[in-house]
């Protein structure tokens, strides 16, 4: 610790640290008829084991979105259960895996953990650094997965274009990765226009090289934490056996509540307000950001939790003591350095998902104050 | 395949083999209004992602009623994967752990999975054979785990005597194991008297050498995946850990809907009709084994929903072979070398917990006939 922090313990927090929608933009009431709904209309399917595919119905369901068999389709507990089983079938020890540089803190943990080689690729406002992953599969890495969060990236909230969508399929058919298409944040887009996925561009059905996983925690809610994976049914076929043999099958009552929520007449308009709600945040958080700290560079982003924000390089910001001074004064963010392997020290994640619109400014002005206060240390 | 099988597509499948029970005795109703209860009074708890710990009045309702701290409860997606979390703990690969034989076969296939060195040690009518245990301890082996179904054990419907339970704390004190107290059909026994867990009798808060899991399986539904461990507070915290790192956490509108279901007044009433369907399947199973398969040795459970069937030895009797012409006859078993590593061959386990009362008779006596059947061919 350096040096006396000031305390307010009368100050509400103000968070941007949680990637996690706040109540009020999540249709609890839709949600309850839609549980009353799934236990009336097929008590045996809600109450019974099932398997581990997932609640048939919704499984078929998904399929028919993303336009493949069923037999491509597994439902799981959250996607983050979804990317835990498909790291343990491709992320062994000594496997050479390449994620995005900064990505999702979990996801580089998992893999760490898993003992995989893992390869930081640079993160351009376009998306990964596709010439950079080019040159290490020139220089002879050969991967067995690349993990990549195309849309509204966690954290920096970028979205990966369609030419580099292009490239990389191009790059794992010719060196035979898998391209894990990691997507939770695709249908909360509020502005702009969506790109293909590239499991669409691999050929849907056909495709031989993409794992698309996606979740309803964002459409949704998280606590019913209910995802999924799409990808070659050999492969899907392995990761349903290992979710046997570790949960029989996943929970039928949640994915039986989403699949009557997503029949059901409220969800989009529930969609709707969630993109309006998070829309909203992230001008307020754009405008607090530019009156507040000048001196920041971040990118807006056009959907999705979370905006990444830089401050000048050579300055010596050390996010961890930001951090410290911003918890202080009652404002929570991420520090980059949680995202990357090494560095990040000027950088920090900010999530406008949970915070009520009347605190953005009011907690990018704390922010602020608390750089300041850092920097006075230094 | 060993010669032509009598097929009859016309009779309707009678199954005693899934470990379930049919949707009949599931208070589907009561379970409709606990989800609408925890909607309107926990909304926030049952949306939010929540943590790995699980739904906090369900974690403090559970440790309530085994009289630990919250500390030493986590609550899980089902019991299996409470279980898989352990295993991942203490069954490393080499590591020595002891169940029964015969016993549950995904707990088999999991402990083989991780690359354990699995001892199977003889269950008999009143448990696990303790002193074959003690023998195999004071051959030098140092088992991590010791895996126990204590009550209506799956697959024989065997219980763990008082005595015996003693003993098994003896040794694991001694030896310095885990004592793995698999627990998941207690609440549904339908005669005779409780015993007390392993759990108390190592005193509960300050047990040091077991850990507890049960589920809500059995007293709710199997489609709700909510299970749970007990055990000493820094070994649920490594489990927690894993939770965490796995899938945030687990599913908070099926936990929410329980603990409301708890809390509510048609569960004891629920609960009673389980019991008494139990019974009353098992006291038919026992008198159509008695009318059609006297030559069959086993035990009537008092409580739980399998019962272990034995044929005569030497006969000659081939359970894959029984299993098949079973298959054709319209009724389903599983075999007893699914429970084992090696013999079986004349045994099999049936569930009575999924068949309705007018089926057992005539499920029985299809059975009978397949063995005759199997014989013949021998």
């Amino acid at each position: 610790m350096s040096g006396p922090v000031q305390t307010s313990p009368a100050t509400t927090m103000i968070s941007f640290a949680r990637g996690a929608p706040s109540t009020d933009i999540v249709d609890v009431e839709g949600l309850k008829q839609a549980a009353v709904t799934a236990f009336d209309t097929d008590p045996a399917g809600m109450t019974g084991y099932g398997t581990a595919v997932g609640y048939v119905p919704l499984r078929r369901w998904i399929a028919e979105k993303h336009g493949v068999p069923v037999e491509h389709v597994l439902v799981t507990n959250g996607s983050m259960q979804a990317d835990a089983f498909l790291f343990d079938e491709l992320a062994t020890p000594g496997a050479a895996v390449i994620t995005e540089r900064p990505t999702y803190d979990r996801t580089l943990l998992g893999l760490r953990n898993r003992g995989a080689d893992v390869h930081l690729v640079t993160l351009e406002e376009d998306g990964i650094a596709v010439e950079e992953v080019a040159a290490l599969l020139e220089g002879g890495l050969r991967p067995t997965l690349a993990h990549v969060i195309p849309n509204f990236q966690n954290p920096a909230g970028y979205t990966l274009s369609l030419a580099k969508r292009e490239r990389l399929l191009e790059l794992a058919r010719e060196h035979g990765f898998v391209l894990f298409e990691d997507d939770p944040y695709v249908d909360i887009r509020f502005s702009g226009e969506p790109l293909p996925r590239m499991l669409e561009l691999d050929g849907g059905a056909a495709s031989e090289h993409v794992v698309y996983a996606s979740s309803f925690s964002k459409t949704v809610c998280p606590g019913i934490r209910v995802g999924y994976l799409v990808g070659p049914p050999a492969l899907i076929k392995k990761i349903q056996v290992r979710a046997t043999n570790t949960y029989i099958a996943p929970n039928m009552v949640a994915q039986g509540t989403v699949y009557a929520y997503l029949q059901g007449e409220r969800f989009p308009a529930a969609l709707e307000r969630v993109k309006q709600a998070l829309a909203e945040r992230v001008g307020l958080l754009d405008q607090a950001l530019r009156a507040h700290l000048p001196q920041a560079t971040f990118r807006r982003p056009e959907g999705g939790y979370f905006l990444w924000v830089s401050l000048p390089e050579g300055e010596g910001h050390d996010v961890a003591r930001i951090t410290t001074e911003a918890a202080a004064r009652g404002v929570a963010i991420v520090p980059g350095t949680d995202f990357l392997l090494e560095g990040g020290e000027n950088s920090f994640r900010l999530a406008y998902s949970a915070v009520q619109p009347g605190d953005v400014d009011e907690g990018v002005r704390r922010l602020a104050e608390a750089i300041e206060a850092a920097r006075a240390q230094a």
